[in-house]
């Protein structure tokens, strides 16, 4: 197991509040940042259960807590994604996070005894918006997508969605002491609510809840102009740009000022090694170098060749072949290492709410890019991020939008 | 600067709260951990102003909100700490922290108005017991102590300060959302909301503060046994433990045994190089290994001797004597550089609430000693770790108590 804790971390993970509050969206978000981390997380959806067995389109009054029958259904649904939940966790999983209203204490305390009489921990995740705007925005963007209403008219389907808030809305009592451990997100993290968090992954979850937001902008992403040693094919050291590189550096600069004519100037974060540095040199902006930005530790190997080590080392260039991931150089980094220590930079990357540049290395970035783009962890060792090249990612509610921009010259 | 992020630290803390809630406990932990971490913070304590300049004793009439002259007094009081306080951050300060109770939302809205026009940040923290046998406790325990109550009979001065806090709770009032940015920790973080957080550091400081308890409970902090380096005066590496090293990996396992007959086994992190896991081997205790923990990079001087580094690097000596704490070894990392990559072990360490066993390095030993016991950044690289000696610490409310027991062999 790669998680820097050794205590067991299985945890449910269970969603609270109204429709149209971004309990989804939160989900997936803590979804992925869990499996870049390495643990093995899993949002089991009640909607799916219900869509996949009851078809997609069910009229409000299924919806109805005065309506017995619909009532015994969607309790019924709930409780086979929480089984599965339950079961995937008993099979090797780490945090199963059980996607639904979960608006009466009633069902809440039932949770509750499932969870305990499978010995696995609960924290509670509710998502209020006493902000009416946010909730309208949500209840016209996602929900007009949403698969509950395909193929249907949109007017037709924000009235009945209404109708189904409402129903909700009737039986719904939010999380109170007696609930237990549980974070409270009040209009998307304007105020935040923590009762009885203890052990680290709820702390961990919690801190990263704390940091996102949803305003969407631009992330850049730049390996480093080419090296010598990129020139040489060697690995790590500090050696400074080859003219090639430095010629990047000036392309970079161009498209940057060129981009930022019409948007704000991005922060530009930078690794504290020489190649990183001069990259930044040309773009006439403030930079914050980062030690966490620095290229992967490749330890004994460091400033060999590729053939160098595959004479020298045959027994590393086997190993990290065969698992490049969790292979750690002798008095080296692993990629799981690297992903370990960019976690601080991840959650200062997620609080920062203008545009971004962060110029690094190979490794670094794959990790990067992966958080972002929701690789799994085993894939992140694999990413292409080629030289000279500058990627753009934009945030989005649930994924992330690329462009590749190849800025030259030709390394 | 050493801190990571390059954005304006600047920022003034003001605490909120009756007396006898921990705020001053809390201010101080706080300040501790940001000059830890480097920051340039201080206390900026109202009761030192008031006691400096109207002496120790005031009977409780001076902080009854009817009595004009003693309310007039005491916002002088409170703003001359203020006024201070701003002045220390216009020279050079991060962090300013106002300790004082600042009860009322007159008192708040003058203390904003001076930041604002100070161009520094406020960010509330708040402090709140509905659990009356936490006040109860703070009011007997700390308050007996405190220096307002010098030579005076303990019952009298028990009676004064329940009068003192009656003043006050007639003219409280718990912060809103028109306060600002601010964190609530209710009951000893039982609970805590958080409200409008932004930025790097006010971030920071709220996970700071989730994490921190008042549970005491000891620390024990130990180098690995000599290695096979250690006799040779070798930096760096991967070494085996020598024969005397072996020798105290077995006594420790039996002094820990020993002490754990009438406590809690303690939790056993330990870094990821051989020479701590060999110190481990004889506990008979599940171990948990960190890479935050091992020994400080060394970069191009990891493996060499002393002498080696003086003839072949004597830039790297001079500069490293010159400034040990800053200097990076090319290639490798500087106590700074330490320091920040410990931090989320601190937050670990702070919210076990058990027994810990840490088995480390010498370097690394240093930043965590320095943290508990409240060392600025400069005297870390200078702390006295010695081989086969266990540290034990046990945190108190304002300090740290302090065993070493030589376990031998002499190395």
């Amino acid at each position: 197991m790669s998680t820097p804790n050794r205590q067991d971390p299985r945890l449910v993970v269970v969603m609270v509040g109204l429709p149209a509050r971004g309990k989804s969206f939160i989900a997936r978000k803590l979804q992925r940042y869990l499996n870049w981390l390495g643990y093995r997380a899993r949002v089991f959806n009640a909607g799916d259960y219900r869509r996949q067995r009851l078809g997609a389109y069910q009229a409000h009054d299924f919806f109805d807590p005065d309506n017995p029958a619909g009532s015994e259904a969607r309790k019924e649904l709930s409780m086979a994604a929480l089984d599965d939940l339950l079961r995937w966790l008993a099979h090797g999983g780490d945090v199963g996070i059980h996607d639904a209203t979960n608006a009466t204490r009633e069902r809440r305390r039932l949770i509750r005894e499932r969870c305990d009489a499978a010995g696995k921990r609960v924290l509670f995740v509710e998502s209020v918006c006493r902000d009416a705007s946010i909730v309208e925005a949500n209840v016209l963007a996602t929900k007009l997508t949403s698969p509950d209403y395909v193929g249907m008219d949109p007017e037709e389907a924000v009235q009945d969605f209404r109708v189904r808030i409402a129903h909700y809305e009737r039986s719904y009592v939010p999380l109170v002491d007696e609930d237990g451990s549980w974070v409270k997100l009040i209009d998307v993290g304007r105020r935040m609510t923590l009762n009885r968090i203890g052990g680290h992954l709820p702390a961990r979850i919690v801190y990263f809840l704390m940091n996102t937001h949803i305003t969407p902008r631009r992330i850049w992403l730049s390996r480093h102009g080419q090296s010598e040693f990129n020139v040489q094919d060697r690995v790590g050291g500090d050696p400074p740009l080859s003219a090639k590189g430095l010629a990047y550096a000036r392309n970079l600069a161009e498209f940057v000022q060129t981009s930022i004519a019409t948007d704000k100037p991005p922060r530009v974060w930078q690794s504290m090694l020489t190649r990183s540095r001069q990259t930044a040199e040309h773009l006439m902006l403030p930079t914050e170098p980062w030690k966490a930005l620095d290229e992967i530790d490749a330890g004994i190997c460091d400033g060999l060749t590729y053939t160098e080590i595959e004479t020298h080392h045959p027994e590393v260039f086997t190993a990290r072949r065969h698992d490049k991931l969790r292979y750690r150089y002798p008095q080296g980094e692993s990629y799981v290492d690297v992903i370990q220590r960019l976690d601080p930079m991840i959650l200062e990357m997620e609080r920062e709410e203008g545009p971004l540049l962060i110029i690094s290395h190979n490794a670094v970035l794959r990790a990067l890019y992966g958080y972002l783009t929701g690789r799994a962890m085993e894939e992140v060792p694999h990413v292409p991020i080629p030289l000279h090249t500058l990627i753009e990612l934009i945030p989005t509610a649930y994924g992330c939008n690329e462009e590749r921009y190849f800025l030259g010259p030709v390394a």
